[in-house]
């Protein structure tokens, strides 16, 4: 069923005119979460967005630096900030600190417009809020490069269209979970030869309550859009928490909404900024109000784990560590499955989630369409792999981006000086003439023999950042074992495998099933393993311990709102 | 698209015939939940069953009586048992007392090719226990009757035929909603002058781990099937523990399921009874255990609220106690809306989470068809309309049933004592020839004031069984509010209304939609506010406290699997 055929109608000309401007790209994403082909309606590539909107971009976010960022909400008591771009400056930026007790009382007061618009008018508003960020890609490319260490392409690409995507494929999910009930239903019951019982129905959908967005430091745009986009358009109001280090792509992000929700009618405080001050602890404030009904949240473990025991009066979503793992078996195209891992684990220094951190390689060797190669030479020629890779400073750069925080560069320190185990490839650091103080570092690869108790030690540990770990085993089948065993027991984001052996193959599919960890097999060519497309991956799938939710499903929406029914004689 | 067209092939010739014997029903139970029009593939009549099926089913039901259960699972280490009829006989059933690490192994190890078989033949074997229960709505008649103490008519109806539909809706819900998501997709993203990538993609639904349901005293079928289905369908074997008053009905309901299993190649352990035995506290032992990742559970808010604060492990979908209210504010058929208060009040002497409990009426008097009347007339009248409902013995026997157990007897006591205040109406003994020793008891009917905090202390507590309180409130407006209140403070299962005034529904409905509970409009004929019917009511909301979900929505049913995704090149 066609949008405009569902859901009240528009209430004010703004609203109409909304709806007018977004139904089509609402409609086909309604579409392409169905058929899961490729679809995005936010161009990817820089260049589409005009030749001088690069340098509009930086302009705009210049203009951001050393200032105050103009956020007029409520509950202002003072101000707070402290960003330093992992490519080596200050931002300079103050937020303002907001009183949660206001902002929480300011979102609530929005509500009702809000809940009485109904899913058609708030999913259009959602599309007006996504067009005005994809119109500031470039902007928001340099806000998310000065606050992640993404290199710029990368910024560009998944802190804008790719993040806008899951914003969007959210709101479709919701549109589609809040319009199954009709709005109106007759219902007439025979009762034999009396007359019948005729009742008429109505079915509203009603917000849970506020929602709270806990954003990360890696991807505060792409992780934080599905949480803040499936609530926003169930109808619950979002408070916004940001990463202390990665404040300024969600402050845009507010700010943008609170001006399209005024444009359109509603009340700005429908989404507010709480950033908070150093040591605040502002999450576990907010997380406990009993206002706050939804939390989103992506980061550590521990932390995700205390949301979970803790916010019991909430819908949680959370999105934890993990340590992925890919089965290196046997392959007809060894020169792709190295170049493919080699980007894998480059890519943005391994700071992603999803990046497999554990290689599982049969001790004994693995077949190729280059021969047989020893556990030995597939490692020398990994990293062999990722040097080519990486062997051009501007090249590796632009792959790499920059270390986000001091944990990973502790963590890249300890792997340096063995604390993880033999190298097969030392890091090296890689001159960037532009940021002269940025740490950019290329991978470590560590060599670890599943056999022995401290390599298992390490290995089954998160390592977030550029350190991956070449785990000899016995077999493909221990190497199968070991990944059901790692998923099952620390959870995946991603499991990764390559062989040709139909036998293996199934066996590892099976692991997968069986642990809960989506799968990417044999993966040679532009496509990656760290790497989901929204309207067709799912990324995680909530049923190992690294999260208990996935971008984007029917779960992730449904119990983000309520039904409520009224009935009468007809 | 219909339910042939979707999910994997059934693998052997004992699923291709249920797919073929159950393929209908199910295709119109998927058309049934979004139509929303009256629906039921199982008659509600008894006499539908034919002309032997009542003392056939009675005397299957004799045939139970004080002997073992004979149920073959595996980890039994002794036997409970110890159910009384409400109707004054001892069933003198044991039931085998399992090792619940036992149970939960044995749950375990059923799970692979239930969950390989995929959503359609898991759907096809539900509907296949449920006409095996439908058969024998007879005998789930009397095993219901003779463990919650519902009348025979109401037994058969609510813990036969309605109860069978709410699980038949909750399979239609899981079997939709697994199927949302393509088995396979192909993927085509264009790369310019380049070769596109092509990428082809499958996704696989997983269950969730072991389901836990907790049954009740007062409705074990009509509130268990709901979770036991929708667990079952999507993937996830079920542990059973019936409320040790009320083994009987889902111990059945155990047995059949195991046979169908069994015949149509699964393991039986897939559907197991964990009867406890006195004071042992099993479900809070099941709940912790790790491998129970989804608990169903309709009960006391104590224990309610313990599993959703301590059960972090699995998705906890609760229905707990409330205080349902109803606006009595002006009507056009008086004698119509007393009648149906009347009747809501008594039916199943008010044990029923769905019973109105407190009646908020202005002490101004209210408009009716039949002129103005006081308050005081209003309570008369009303308590003259439940008194001749139930002059007859026999026929206020068939309405009220049995009282379900000591709780709800001292209740009754204190409200004779003035415990909760004047009685309006005084309850009184109805003697039924047949059940002498069945406690059997006319409603309480109690004067509140709003305005007096004793009073309210009163009122604003659930009052579980046949005592409901008449409350003057100083208008419509303060009903309203105070309907507000309660809903938000104390949660409701239903709220119900009377007005001929469009402003009182207009605020009526807006604090409904408001508080988040479903509403009864100006009901005066065949249609009770305590009354829900599968594929068109939900029954509860989820978004009060009297209950965290609803029977039935996408999200009673979408996140009891999760999706796994395996990708490759084309």
């Amino acid at each position: 069923m066609a949008a405009a055929d569902r859901g009240p109608a528009p209430t004010t000309p703004a609203v109409a005119e909304l709806v007018e401007r977004h139904r089509e790209t609402l409609d086909t994403a309604l579409a392409a979460i169905t058929a899961r082909d490729y679809w995005s309606p936010y161009p990817e590539i820089p260049k589409a967005y005009g030749e001088s909107a690069a340098a509009e971009g930086k302009e705009a976010f210049d203009a951001l630096l050393g200032k105050p960022f103009g956020l007029d909400q409520p509950g202002t008591d003072g101000e707070t900030g402290g960003e330093v771009s992992p490519y080596g400056t200050e931002l300079g930026i103050s937020y303002p600190h907001a009183d949660p007790e206001v902002l929480i009382g300011a979102a609530v007061a929005a509500m009702p417009s809000w809940t009485a618009a109904g899913p058609l008018t708030r999913a259009v508003v959602c599309l007006e809020i996504l067009a005005r960020i994809n119109a500031r890609s470039h902007e928001f490319a340099q806000a998310v490069m000065h606050t992640t260490g993404q290199a710029y392409g990368m910024a560009f690409q998944a802190g804008g269209p790719h993040a806008q995507d899951r914003g969007l494929e959210a709101v479709a999910y919701a549109y589609a979970e809040q319009t199954r009930l009709p709005r109106q239903a007759g219902w007439t019951k025979p009762q034999g030869r009396r007359d019948p019982l005729v009742m008429e129905k109505t079915f509203t959908v009603v917000p849970r309550g506020v929602a709270l967005l806990v954003g990360c430091n890696t991807f505060p745009t792409w992780n934080g859009y599905p949480g803040l986009f499936a609530s926003l358009a169930t109808g619950n109001p979002v408070v916004v928490k940001p990463h202390p280090r990665a404040v300024l792509p969600l402050a845009l992000t507010v700010r943008i909404a609170r001006q399209v929700l005024t444009e359109a009618g509603f009340g700005a405080d429908l989404v507010t900024l709480a950033a908070e001050r150093p040591g605040e602890g502002l999450a576990k404030v907010l997380a406990l109000r009993p206002e706050v009904r939804i939390i989103d949240y992506t980061g550590s473990s521990a932390f995700g784990e205390w949301l979970e025991a803790n916010a019991v009066q909430a819908q949680v979503y959370t999105e934890k560590a993990g340590v992925n793992t890919a089965v290196v078996d046997s392959t007809d195209d060894y020169a792709g499955m190295l170049g493919n891992i080699a980007f894998s684990l480059s890519l943005y220094s391994g700071q992603m989630c999803t990046t497999p951190q554990n290689l599982l390689i049969p001790r004994g060797g693995i077949s190729t369409d280059q021969g047989e190669k020893s556990y030995d030479e597939v490692v020398a020629d990994l990293a062999a792999a990722i040097g080519g890779l990486l062997g051009d400073d501007t090249r590796a750069a632009a792959i790499l981006g920059a270390v986000v925080n001091p944990g990973v560069a502790e963590r890249i320190g300890q792997a340096v000086d063995g604390s993880y185990g033999e190298l097969a490839l030392t890091p090296r650091t890689v001159a960037v003439p532009e940021f002269p103080d940025a740490l950019v570092r290329t991978p470590a690869l560590v060599k670890a023999d599943a056999a022995k108790p401290d390599d298992e030690a390490a290995f089954l540990s998160e390592c977030f950042g550029p350190v991956s770990f070449a785990v000899a085993v016995d077999s493909a089948a221990d190497a199968v074992e070991l990944l059901r065993r790692t998923v099952k027991e620390k959870g995946a984001m991603t499991a990764a495998a390559w062989t040709t052996s139909p036998e293996v193959e199934q066996a590892v599919v099976d692991a997968c099933l069986d642990a809960g960890v989506s799968l990417s097999l044999n993966l040679t060519g532009g496509v990656y393993a760290n790497q989901t497309a929204a309207f067709s991956d799912l990324h995680g799938t909530g049923a190992n311990p690294a999260a208990n939710s996935a971008y984007c499903d029917a779960a992730f929406v449904a119990n983000r709102f309520r039904t409520v029914q009224i009935r009468r004689h007809s």
